[in-house]
């Protein structure tokens, strides 16, 4: 009897499945062997979407607000991306947790759970947005059990969009790019930024960790003005590592995968394990040059982004 | 008998102008009234060429030798481009004079007299080319008396010329170019390069210089690799300022009128007039703003490009 039952089930199930359309059938078969790519579908749109916002902002008056420092700036456009990205997941999937830029600048915790979190940064260059500096990205990050499972970084300036699903390579206006080969440190072009704190012993340490570098010597400094693209232009190989301390998880998730599907390492300054809600980067094309850099840097303590929670 | 002859000849003139084909008119009209546009059409044509070989270069491999410092690199292509574009004027125009940064390096003179001079630096950005960092310009000046008559500034990976002819207006891809309106410094984001000495005094004069900047302080401080770009990022308004000392002739020309002609200002790093020969500049969006980043300025000093010959 029961056998019979199951075997009537079994018939209905591929009875129902017949006659679903093609693009249905194909939408459950993704779904099944990824859970996760649906969302990452619906990151790139909302990223697309945000980018919109952000270019038609531009060609507008821009009004600056001011956060922790004269050089920590925020506009209306980075609230209204912001709400946009996070009303709509929101309504998708209200289940899932988010940490958002502006939301945590408005009284917003930022623990990281094992609860699917999307991570948002609305606009990040804020400062090049505000004086029209062409490198301005939408970076989302989607994190499950702690670890990011894909990334999505929208260069809307540019147009360039980047995305990397975990396992699955990391690529750019869909096509596929790789660290660089480069394991010479006298050899290596670097990008990382002078920071928005003018805290005079913060700004002692960003100089002088840069002056230590430049001697060993390197080849350069580059420094666009986003962190999230700074990560991505490692991940296409035109860099070949990018530190920083002082910045946030929502500045690192989205493109941290980007890097390592690239083909890249993250670590920490210190030179261990990266940790997402550490404020503090290395990301690099390889181990071998990520350790280097992490032996010259002198580390800036700073409050984590889960501290306060 | 005098007034008769005047007559016929003026009569002749017209009937010949009244045969010739209608372009042949215009282009006789353009060069009568600008004797240089020509030369400028000319020099748009070349850059646009030079970005092509350029741009196929990026797609191989890229052998690279030292120049000055370590960090002071060349390239066959750099050399490749220059021979085309010189070669290419001569032709053209055999008795105007050039100054090339590769033919300078191979030992030519760089003294700039009042004969029509070309400048020229065929890969504006040679560390960026080499990392394929996408920042990489072509870039040509001409000056005639010591006055830099017009600009071109092709950045090649971005597809950008940027151009400007003395009295008419700065252009990028054809649009109308300005640079920013803003005056106060504490709101100032400025372009400027960590650049090629690894010498500990001046690393260390470059990096104090930016301490203070930074420390009035400012929005922040982007670097994009060439100089060329950098000062089209300032007549573009998307940045507000740019200083560097340790340059040459040849990464200021091209971009030095794109930048009065986008409404914007050329001083010497002292907050005196601007010399090309000089290797120091500050290029701004107004007087206001470049003499205030001149106070804050040490001066590093350096041979100046004309000082060998």
């Amino acid at each position: 009897m029961y056998r019979r039952a199951e075997r009537n089930f079994q018939r209905g199930m591929w009875q129902l499945w017949l006659i679903l359309p093609k693009y249905t059938q194909w939408d459950l078969l993704v779904t099944m062997a990824d859970p996760w790519q649906e969302c990452m579908d619906y990151a790139v749109i909302l990223a697309r979407k945000a980018g919109e916002i952000i270019r038609e902002a531009l060609k507008e008056e821009i009004a600056v607000m001011v956060k922790s420092s004269p050089a920590d700036l925020v506009t209306v456009t980075d609230q209204k991306v912001e709400n946009m990205i996070i009303s709509s997941i929101k309504e998708k999937y209200p289940s899932h947790s988010f940490i958002g830029e502006e939301s945590v600048a408005a009284g917003a915790g930022s623990t990281l759970t094992d609860n699917p979190t999307w991570i948002i940064d609305p606009i990040d260059g804020t400062t090049n947005f505000v004086h029209r500096f062409p490198f301005v990205a939408v970076s989302i990050g989607f994190v499950v059990n702690k670890k990011i499972e894909f990334g999505v970084v929208f260069s809307c300036v540019e147009d360039k969009m980047y995305t990397a699903r975990k396992g699955k390579g990391a690529f750019c206006n869909g096509q596929k790019i790789h660290v660089s080969q480069l394991q010479d440190i006298t050899k290596a072009l670097i990008v990382t930024e002078l920071g928005s704190s003018r805290e005079p012993e913060v700004l002692k340490t960003v100089l002088s960790n840069m002056q230590r570098l430049l001697s060993i010597p390197i080849h350069g400094i580059r420094a666009v003005g986003t962190a999230a693209v700074n990560m991505c232009l490692v991940a296409t190989g035109g860099a070949d590592a990018y530190y920083e301390m002082g910045i946030h998880c929502w500045d690192m998730a989205g493109a941290g995968i980007i890097i390592t599907e690239a083909g890249g390492v993250l670590l920490d300054i210190s030179g261990g394990p990266f940790d997402l809600m550490s404020r503090r980067i290395i990301a690099a094309n390889s181990q071998v040059l990520a350790e280097r850099i992490a032996k010259e840097l002198q580390i800036i303590p700073l409050q984590r982004d889960d501290a306060a929670n």
